[in-house]
This record gives C-alpha cells, structure tokens and sequence, in this order.
C-alpha cells in the first residue's frame, strides 16, 4: 500500500505522454465523438507564426502548458525556439518535468508546506524551475525549505497588476518584498518580476485593448525602475498572453511571454479583434470539437451529443466551423442543442461537424487524447498528459 | 501498434476503478487541493434514504451515473438496493461493465456506425444492457445490428417532454414507432418509455415545480395509455430526478427513477427548495472541493486554488461550507477571488477550506479521484474512472 505522496509521485510519472500511434488512420467521419481535434497545418502556421513574432522583437517565449497541458505540444513549442514553458500549478510543473521539460515557471504562488516540499523535489531535479513568490513570509518558507536540501531556488515577484488575482502590490511593498528576498534569503535567487494583467487580454477592441494594457504596466514599468534605482537587477520581466502579444514590444518592458492560447485559438479571442481587423486573426483557429448530431426531437432542432462535459461553459457558446444560419443552446452535460434558424446546409442524424470552442484552456482539460488531424485522418492520439493537474 | 478501436477497448478495461487503499490515514488539512472531498457519513445517509423513499413508494431506483462517474459508487447503489444504474453515454456504460455492473440502460440516443457497434458488443456481453431510440431508421439499423449477432436488445423509446433535446414526440408518432419496434423489429425488445423532463427539475420552489412536472407528464401518461390501447404493454417508464423524487408517487407513471444528484447533492439542488422548505433538505450535501487560500492581494480579498478546472461554471458559483459573510468570484481557470465583504473568520494565507459545489455532475467531471472523508481523514482514493467518458 502506497502513502498518498507515493502514489502522487508514481501518478505523475506513469501518466500517459508518448503519442499513440495507430496502425490504421482513422477518418474524421469514423471518430468517436465528441473528439477534441488538432488541425495540424494550422497548428504548425501559429506556432511558427508567434515565435518568429517574438524573435523579430527581442523577446522569448515561455508558452503557457496551462492550456494545452501537453508534452508533445510543449517540445514542439521548444523545439520551435520557446525558451522554456509555465506551468500554473505544481502538478502540472511536474508533469511536465517527468516528460523532459526542465525549464518551467510556475506562476501560480505555492504556500503550503506539502507543496513547498514538491516545489523543492522538483527543483532539486530540474535547475531551471522557478516560482513566483508575493508575501515574505512565503518567502522565508521556501528560503528555509531550499536551505534544507542546499538548493539555489529562482524567484520572480510577481506583482498585482491591479486585478485583485494573486501578486504583492507594485511599488514600495514590492520594493521591501525583493530586499528581503535579495538581502535575507541566500537560497533564493531573485530572478526578476511577473505582472500577468489577465483582465487585459480580453479587452474588445485592438487600440482600448492597447491602452489599457499600457496604463495597467506603467506600475510595472515604475516597480521595475526602483528595483534598479536599490541596486536589485530586473533580468526577467514575465508576463502577456496572446491578447496582448503584439502590444509588448511598444511597450517595451517584457523579457518573456507567457501566451498560450496562440497555438489554438477559440471564440472568445477572435472576438476580441485585431489590429486593423474585426477578427483577432493573427493567429487561426486550430482546435475543434468535432460532435456527432444524435437526435432531431423538433422540426426546427437537432441535438448533438456535447455539452457542458465537452466544451467551456464559463462565458460563451460553441460554433460550428462550417454550418451558418443555425444557433448552439447548452443542453445540459451532456448535449447541445441547435436551433435551425436558417441552415447553410441540411443536418442529418449522424452528421459528424467540427465545432470551434468557446474559450480553450478550460475545454482541453475536459478531454483526455487529442485527435491531431492531418489530410482528413488522424494518425495518433497525443495524451492530454496534465489534464486534471490543477493542484 | 493498435488500431483505434483496440486502443479504446485497452483504455476502457485497464482504467483504474479499485479503492487505493493509503498505508497511513491522511488529515483533510494534508491534502493537497483542489480535492474533491466526500463527507461518508452525509453519502451514506443520502443513499439510504433514497433507497428507504423509493421502496416505500413502489419504484424502483435506477441511479444515474452521468454524475458520479465511479463504479465503486454504482456497487455501493445496488448494494443497498438499486435496480440498475443509468449511463448517458456508450463509453460510460462500457466503464460500468467493464467493473461488473451488468444492467445499465444508456439513456441517450446512439446513431452512428462505430456507437451502434460498440452498443452491439456490450449487449453481447452484458445482457441487462438497455437503449433508448427516438427514431425509425436508427430502430431499423439496430433491429439488424442485433440480427447479425443473433442478439435481442432491450429498447425504451425515448419520448421527447416538449424539452426539444432528444426524444420522440409523445402521442401518434411514439406509437409508430412503438408499433415498428414491436411488428418488425424482431431482434429488439420493447422494454418500455423514457421520459426525462430535465427541465423541471430545477424550478424553484415546490408547489410550481410538481404543478409544472404533472402537466408535462401528462402527455407521456397519454401516450402510455395509447400504447397499452393498442396492445402494446409498457413494463418500464423510466425518468425522473432528484429534483421530482417526492413528486413522481403522487403522478403514478414511474417504475424505474433515475436520479442521479441525490448523492451528492450541490447548490442548484439546494436552492430549488423543499416540500415545506425554502431550501431543499431532503438530502444534504456531501461533496465539497477543498481549496486552498493562496494569496491576498488586496485588503479585502483572498484568491484559492480553484477556478474554471475544478468547479462547473454552467451557471452558479461555488460557496464556502463553513465561512459566512464572503463571496466567491471566478478568477479565471485556477483561480477563486474571495471578497470578505464581512467574513465570519479570518482567513489566512494557507487555510484550506471545503466549498460547496455549484452543479455536482460537471464538477465531478474536472477531477480524477474523490478523497472520501470519515472522522476528518481520508484512508483510501476512488477513481472517477468514468470522468471524461463523454463518447
């Protein structure tokens, strides 16, 4: 019998990562639905298509695995020139460190004494882990923790972009936190700061979006300045997403960007527009459910078999890829209910159509393989390996 | 290297379904969250008590394990009584098999090739498997499905509650299909109706709701009454939840209830109200998620561990079982903002605490084992084997 921490240990190393090769492909048409799919030409556009971005404007890319919560897709980011990858929780840092990702940030704080030990394991593992820390006496904790095993732990502060989330407030009380750190704690090596501004990236609208986005840094901008102005260099500055990925370089202060949703893309940020467009489209929808419709109970509906077990439900509704004139209703867990106002093509039970999702991070992590799909077959399944990592 | 289908048939078999049992007893206060917490004494009493009220009133009980997800939950259903369990989808219903759960009825409809196949297999092995159909052709491809494989194959039609999700229309069209199941459809067996009005279980307040369930029902009542007309019997109709339990006695039509929340309960549930309550007492609530508190940014706020991946965010939000005087707002996918608006403790960096869950069978679906509590520890993990079974 297995303590709880051994059999944690021995979940995460023994999850499913190496791709499943088929010895047939599989046609879209013949897939068990629903079915989370990759469109692999896609897919390759936007991860090309963001690091060359980066690259041209002097910053890295730490890609989020937050929304993807994949290996695969976190080598290939790195092997396109990520210089590393984020990790939100602890579990998901070490999913990704069992499967040879040694460079992670964690951005999420860790304060209790079980995951300040986990945190410590990973480290002593993995050189190139870091954390994020907003509260001395966290601070002290891992301090401690890192003294214990004679580990140098890297630190960023991360700081509250006036959103309420997590982060010390910027200014004077971040100041005092990166003294202590840089004074007091000799086994953490302070790193540099994180300022996520997540309510910035859904702003409607490239140029509110923009300005917003730059108010909300000027903090971050000016904490950054009395770091140094005290002696204390800023060497990393983490932070932005894909909303925002074409705002950083005018503002100039981001070393790392923490964008995830690039690689797939999802209703809600192509809604948020573009620079000189209606639709963000700098990046193209990638990821689809693909669901099956099961029953036509009225003349004017048709049901299909996803809902809130497949798909986001937080904030907005599926659409489907290629059928117009037809409206997505939530129907419970389990089904979707569309509402055939004016449809561009006839539904037919059975009919099997790919649906953009709503808002990805939280669909991915509903489902346990991806489909990636290349010429219409689907040659491999990739697991989904951190999915339910939330810890 | 498989092909798809010996993958799928591997993942449903080798899925962990067995209690872990842990070789030391672990506090609530180690654990390391979000974890999906059950109170045992509370689920005991809940799944009594049900098992006490359908008997009493000549049903049977055939539980829903849309919600739970966990065979080990389904044994201890039938164990106290349950006739069988209910499954929403094909994959499901194999995870129940595959665990020794032999008589599941699989309540929503299946159209497609690969599904029907699939259907056919699990029939072969598991003869108290049952079906729903709400359609003709889809009979048809049954009837022969079954014929190939010289089978017989337990049908409920599927009646359509002016829901407009899935089902067939009550009245006429039912009974042609009835008529066609019955006439030319050799190789099914006409088991009886389903009728599940999903949109009357959450009606606040008592008296609106059994108003509204009883004119709903009434056309299902009809159509039983057409069928036995023309002499077809109708040994099973099968429906109902947690929310219509108290309700379905006094309408008379239900043989087989298929509630599933009971167990759990959640906020939705509660808030609908009681036979003589404003809240609903009938059962208690004995699922939570333990969060963490990881951060306190601003002076009246505290940010945990949970957000859009560890509660369901269809409609409500989650609610601290035991702190009065906050309020939980979603921060995003990891991420709660507590506002202490007037809290009736201090909350303090580190504390973990149990939250109420806003829809139990959603919530469920995110994690991957329950820690089940007694005496304030938790001594063994169950799997939420069936989580993400949604095909």
């Amino acid at each position: 019998m297995p303590t709880l921490q051994e059999f944690i240990d021995d979940s995460i190393t023994n999850a499913p990562a190496a791709a499943i090769e088929l010895s047939e492909p599989v046609p879209l048409d013949e897939l068990p639905t629903p079915a989370l799919i990759i469109d692999l030409d896609v897919f390759d556009k936007n991860l090309t298509r963001m690091q060359q971005y980066v690259q041209e404007n002097a910053m890295g890319l730490r890609s989020h695995t937050k929304m993807h919560k994949c290996p695969i897709i976190a080598h290939k980011q790195i092997a396109a020139g990520a210089l590393g990858v984020c990790a939100a929780k602890v579990s998901e840092a070490e999913i990704m460190r069992a499967n040879g990702i040694m460079n992670v940030l964690i951005t999420s704080p860790v304060v209790t004494p079980e995951k300040i030990r986990r945190v410590i394991n990973l480290a002593a593992q993995a050189p190139g882990l870091q954390i994020v820390i907003d509260d001395i006496g966290v601070a002290n904790l891992f301090d401690e923790a890192a003294r214990n095993v004679a580990i140098e732990l890297g630190v960023l502060i991360d700081l509250d972009p006036a959103m309420g989330r997590t982060g010390i407030e910027t200014g004077e009380p971040a100041l005092e936190l990166g003294k202590h750190i840089k004074n007091d704690c000799n086994n953490l090596r302070f790193d540099g700061l994180q300022m996520y501004a997540g309510h910035c990236m859904h702003i409607e609208g490239f140029d509110k979006r923009k300005e917003k986005y730059r108010q909300v840094l000027q903090s971050g901008s000016e904490t950054k300045a009395m770091f140094e102005d005290n002696g204390i260099e800023v060497p990393v500055f983490s932070g932005g997403g894909t909303g925002t990925f074409n705002i950083e370089p005018g503002v100039g202060l981001l070393t790392d960007l923490q964008a995830g949703s690039y690689v797939f893309m999802d209703i809600e940020y192509r809604d948020i527009g573009g620079q000189g467009s209606e639709h963000f489209i700098d990046f193209e929808p990638s990821l689809f459910v693909l669901v099956t419709a099961i029953s036509k109970p009225q003349q004017r509906l048709i049901t299909v078999d996803a809902g809130f077990k497949s798909f986001a439900s937080d904030k907005m509704s599926p659409e489907f890829r290629d059928v117009e004139g037809v409206t997505f209703h939530f129907g419970g867990d389990e089904h979707g209910i569309i509402q055939l106002t004016n449809p561009s093509r006839e539904l037919n039970l059975g009919d099997k159509l790919p649906m953009l999702t709503p808002h990805c991070d939280p669909t991915v992590n509903l489902h346990d393989y991806y489909f990636p799909v290349r010429d219409g077959v689907v040659s491999e399944l990739w697991p989904i390996t951190a999915r339910g990592r939330s810890q």
